[in-house]
């Protein structure tokens, strides 16, 4: 197969990657001119942020996070990794995860910020969902990356922290959402969450974006990345969805993209006014950050399990 | 398995089957109770129709619209079978449905009307996509069975129509209007279609209640119904939806129903006012039927292919 840009132009460059729901084959320069060029219109087109802003690259070590964040850098952004190292000791994924981070931050010329929780807390994220008594380590996990990386963009002054959610990710966030009819999830989804006092705004660039296209950048541009995923990953019932999804796209290609694209468009605004409910946020006793409670979620789950080691003489 | 409700009542009774979504082993007494009790609430629930009135039952054949036939006359409704004779040769398809349903016709001592559309149109449903340029049998055929239905049940004075659409049929289209977000649609969508000037009403009893569970009515009411589909259906999309809620279904017990159910409480009251087009129905000039158009749809076709034909000597 032949680049169609190359091939418009007379030229007959091979394609390197065939996006079928664009119906577009391209040559490696002509994707990654494609991929920035969607990138930056997603970004202009839902008011992400501005030149003179510091963003906060929320990164795991995985492709998407850090794809986005070599892509930013280059773009001319100021940018700042933010990692969260949870302390998963199965093959040493959390060491490694790290290691990848700080190398794409010596790369870039860019600082990289590491919150480790085990050094802060005394816990790693598992020993955390363990000792609260939580079974499902995804959603434990969740709490505490939203929780820190908000954290940490408000204590460095980062107006906006960006994450690597893709349109695999998104599109099986819409349709879990969707089959369960959570009307006020889907009133909130969506590519930009504002900033509130105590809140950074959260931005997701890549949400247009399929894992493959991610995946393909990644390598194409040299960036080393986790290959595994999340050994936990396994309890979370997004990959059913995914799943789901995956075969629509099979039988009709273009599935995912038009499902939340659409989404955004002509049903969104419909469930907004089921999101707005009225709440008031006050200051975390112990932590300071905004909660809905006297005390914050990921404050309650730190006290119980300090006072369940307490009690049993381990703290 | 044993029949829960034998068990509770201190007998043993082996179960025939298992309703997953509802965690409920059935004996067939026990089934066939709670399979009519779950249709007549249905019924109820949605103020289909009441026993004064005279139901228009669509008999296609198959085990939907056989067992609702049955159902609907053995709880003592006045009902009235309404047959379209397709003219579908492959493997006999249309003479053998129709024979079915004659053959249920006599069992219940109920009337059945016949409408035969190569008599009274002078073309079978399949010539008539062919000629009118239609790729999509299915579309064509939905179209004329829609058409036909109201205009038996207005001729005959019936005021309600009653379908065998299920739960995976409603479930299924309902995942094609949302993963494409057919707003409008989504707003129509409902078990029940109130009558108006010129449309009989439309209700769908077995909408909670899952293919498998109408084929074991049929078969344990000993109802003789096509075992084929129908040849031209390969053609149609919702297969895939199927497929993809079927996946859903296995991985997530209760998926159909609860995406259904959720959707009809939580979701459609959203989408209400999308679908509330204004547009004016007047009679249409060649059948008097309510049209938005001078000329109705089916007639427009019907004059399309008997102009084509008229031209090329063929009538």
């Amino acid at each position: 197969m032949l680049c169609k840009i190359c091939k418009a132009k007379g030229k007959r460059e091979k394609a390197v990657i065939f996006i079928r729901h664009h119906k577009l084959a391209l040559c490696k320069n002509h994707f990654l001119e494609w991929f920035e060029k969607q990138t930056l219109k997603t970004i202009k087109h839902f008011s992400m942020f501005n030149r003179g802003e510091k963003i906060g690259v929320a990164v795991s070590g995985g492709k998407d996070s850090l794809s986005l964040w070599q892509l930013l850098t280059e773009a001319g952004f100021e940018t700042v990794g933010i990692h969260i190292s949870l302390g998963i000791g199965k093959d040493n994924y959390s060491e490694k995860s790290l290691k990848l981070c700080e190398k794409l931050s010596e790369k870039l010329n860019r600082p990289l910020i590491v919150f480790d929780l085990k050094e802060e807390f005394g816990y790693t994220i598992e020993e955390i969902a363990k000792l609260s008594g939580r079974k499902d380590v995804c959603s434990v996990c969740g709490t505490f990356k939203r929780y820190l990386m908000n954290k940490i963009a408000i204590e460095e002054n980062l107006s906006v922290v960006a994450t690597g959610h893709n349109l695999d990710d998104e599109s099986a966030v819409l349709l879990s959402n969707t089959i369960r009819w959570e009307t006020g999830y889907l009133g909130r989804q969506y590519p930009v969450l504002s900033e509130r006092e105590g809140f950074a705004r959260k931005v997701k660039p890549f949400c247009f974006l399929t894992e493959k296209e991610i995946v393909s950048y990644a390598i194409l541009k040299g960036i080393d990345f986790m290959e595994t995923g999340c050994p936990n990953a396994k309890t979370a019932t997004s990959p059913v969805y995914k799943q789901a999804l995956a075969f629509l796209e099979h039988k009709m290609a273009g599935t995912k993209f038009r499902f939340y694209k659409e989404f955004l468009k002509k049903a969104k605004p419909l469930f907004e006014k089921e999101a707005k409910e009225e709440y008031n946020l006050t200051p975390c006793k112990i932590c300071g950050m905004p909660t809905t409670a006297n005390v914050c979620s990921v404050c309650r789950i730190l006290e119980k399990i300090r006072g369940v080691n307490a009690k049993s003489g381990k703290n």
